[in-house]
């Protein structure tokens, strides 16, 4: 296809698209012509897994490029491509040596405490944030979520095994960056739902 | 307590507190003196509450103010009130007259389509980003994560039922804004523990 093909089917502007090859982010089509150049589906593909983390997620470029370059050029373990590429996407919080909280929640649910892993200092910044609003983290209120969560994340992490391992980075990153929303816009519509549906009573409202 | 003791007990600092009495966003102390006032436990929740969506969720301050409005000042309906509340916390997204793949999906779910509420168009948003990258949306999907968010919301909005309108306004904001970057991280800590502990194979390494 042409870059003007390409650009219809990515939703992607043609402008963005050349930059994108400019940067060395998107390989160049087989030359046709002096003017022109030829696209194929794999140019769809990396078009479309940029424009969902920068322009989606908002991810900088700088970012994007660590996970093309996770794609291009996997590490030799691939669990370990796997969680660089994954800590590429949002929330950045700041490292430490040891995260005491998050050690503690993920020994408690039966997780792998490894701190190299970027959602180990996620985990800590969160219960760090719910200890200082003054609300309750305790040892139930932890297993309602890492329960829901490892059954999601057992059905998500099954196809993993049958992939090459730059197909892999492409899927785990996407599946982080695009269904993450998906579960929490779902949460807040169960929590409307149980509400409006009465199945919870409604806080009362005061008198007066 | 004083204004130096009210810092302390929030993380907060004097500047920020004043800032705030400023903004009509924390109500003055009661005054002692000419030049000090006294501080109680609602003011340190107040803090804390305000701290908890600008400086954790980044929200911005037109968005905190929306939602102190709603504490101080409910809506005649209860559930209207959580609505509004939750609906100002992010992603912020376009709205539109109606949103037929959020629709459809909320069908399939059995949960409740109503255009208002925020987030219907998140999860429009959310499930055009998935389209528009080419991956799948079909029933299963949307059945893994509705399943497990069903299961999460009715013990987490249990409790609204038995509380004040503005308790459960703080309840629902707070409880959205800082357990859903829990939930996320554990997310990713699941999927990393069952590749780690060998639940899963790892993808395949390419030859060469």
């Amino acid at each position: 296809m042409r870059i003007s093909e390409l650009s219809k089917r990515s939703g992607v502007p043609v402008a963005t698209l050349k930059f994108y090859i400019r940067e060395g982010m998107l390989p160049r089509g087989e030359a046709v012509s002096a003017t022109s150049a030829d696209y194929g589906d794999e140019h769809l593909a990396r078009v479309r897994l940029i424009a969902a983390l920068a322009d989606v997620r908002g991810l900088p470029l700088s970012r994007v490029r660590e996970i093309l370059a996770l794609v291009d050029d996997p590490a030799p373990d691939p669990i370990e491509t796997l969680g660089r590429a994954v800590g590429a996407l949002p929330p950045y919080v700041e490292e430490a040596e040891d995260y005491p909280r998050a050690r503690a929640a993920i020994e408690q649910a039966g997780l792998t405490y490894e701190p190299r892993f970027a959602a180990v200092p996620q985990l800590e910044s969160a219960i760090r944030a719910i200890e200082d609003a003054g609300l309750r983290w305790e040892p139930a209120v932890l297993r309602r979520y890492a329960d829901a969560m490892r059954e999601v994340a057992s059905e998500e992490v099954a196809p993993v095994g049958e992939m090459a391992v730059k197909d892999a980075v492409t899927y785990a990153v996407l599946g982080t960056a695009l269904y993450e929303p998906v579960m929490l816009a779902l949460r807040r519509l169960a929590h409307h739902h149980l509400l409006v549906s009465g199945a919870v009573p409604p806080p009362e409202v005061e008198p007066g």
